[in-house]
């Protein structure tokens, strides 16, 4: 019988260079807010995303038929696209059938950093489909938190417990890592209100600042579950098929 | 009236670059064991401490007089050199005087990275020092996380927090930093025992194979307290004088 299956949790996007093996399944997180809007565009009917990590690059995409191009930069969304990264953005039928083209400060350079691997892109909408499909599947795990311009971050911790605790209570999975045990912790400290417990964290106060509160509490506690998940193929993000 | 000063917490080496500013009091933390054997070594009258990032220049050092040569690697002493990385070890009149010349897998690699800084060494052993000194200057505060090999460790990391958290309980002092916020966090989750805390740590798991246990008791909850603050100058740490 083959022993149980890793988990390990990485902080950061500077950190992933020492987990990396292109053999793991990779869940990129950045709850506030890149794989939120992910989730919640793949929802809302979306056929695929372009996860790009350059504005350079993204800008090319500008005109193109079905295709929305969205940016966002230091929690702000860019003059000249035609979205920016808040979730409720996403929430309207003219999205359906097209391909997402999204660079973010942090979430899509995470996805881009992590291609070689088997990557999905999770959130608190779609929790228990990367669940599901994480135990469906053989492989170790790696939860990639996308982290602050290259720096821990608290709201994707918390998530990274959230995911670590979840699997480590069934039968397949063990972990040897500190910063699994260490968002476990976190996770259960905050679990009963994520958005109290976030209340001094850095980015909240930057969304806060900008008057994206509704955003964070969708984030944290999203108004609908979505059973997509997101799967890298070809550089392009598109639902996984079960 | 100046602003309060901003307590950062830095996880591991390879994100000490995002925070590396030449300004701060960066406070090195190796609890498992490093800077727990540089406390320990002034306590019992070392002069000075050379901290070495590579064997090869430790190695150079071996037949000089007045000279203790300790080196470290993978949590085990290497054959060949005086002392390794207990402090168990140092806790004898032999080293009175002498200069210690160490290096091991992290807490020397993170003194060196910090060079530029005002760089001091701390660890449960000296913790009350530490603090008294940080209050006494007027620097923002970068308390730095050795790690394991370049990543996250769990008992850094609640030091950390228990240091941040006395720092942020005085008036003068105020953090915007995840890191910190986190560290906080697993160190209230922990303190009523880390020994039991770190039970399932990866590297409380490395020394109970080594049979290192006595140590990874010392370091935790050592028998003395020193009020010596180590503080690099030109290359060595030595007292800082009040």
């Amino acid at each position: 019988m083959r022993d149980k299956r890793n988990i390990n949790v990485c902080f950061s996007p500077e950190l992933f260079p020492l987990f990396s093996d292109g053999k793991k399944i990779v869940v990129v997180v950045d709850v506030l807010r890149a794989t939120s809007v992910i989730s919640t565009a793949f929802q809302y009917g979306i056929k695929d995303v372009i996860a790009i990590q350059s504005l350079e690059e993204a800008t090319k995409y500008k005109g193109e038929e079905n295709c929305i191009v969205a940016a966002e930069r230091n929690a702000e969304a860019l003059e000249g696209f035609d979205y920016g990264n808040s979730p409720f953005q996403y929430m309207n039928d003219e999205i359906k059938g097209k391909t997402l083209v999204l660079t973010t400060t942090n979430g899509t350079r995470a996805i881009n950093m992590a291609r070689e691997h088997i990557v999905i892109t999770s959130s608190f909408v779609n929790f228990n489909a990367v669940c599901n499909f994480i135990k469906n599947r053989e492989e170790d795990v790696l939860i990639f938190c996308s982290g602050w311009k290259g720096n821990f971050n608290m709201e994707d911790s918390l998530f990274a417990g959230k995911l670590s605790d979840k699997l480590l209570n069934s039968d397949n999975f063990q972990s040897n890592c500190d910063s699994a045990l260490a968002s476990i912790s976190l996770y259960k400290s905050a679990k009963d209100d994520l958005f109290s417990y976030l209340e001094n964290s850095a980015h909240r106060n930057r969304l806060k600042h900008l008057n994206m509160e509704p955003d964070t509490r969708f984030c944290l506690s999203p108004t609908f579950e979505s059973d997509i998940v997101p799967i890298l193929k070809n550089g392009k993000l598109i639902r996984h098929e079960k």
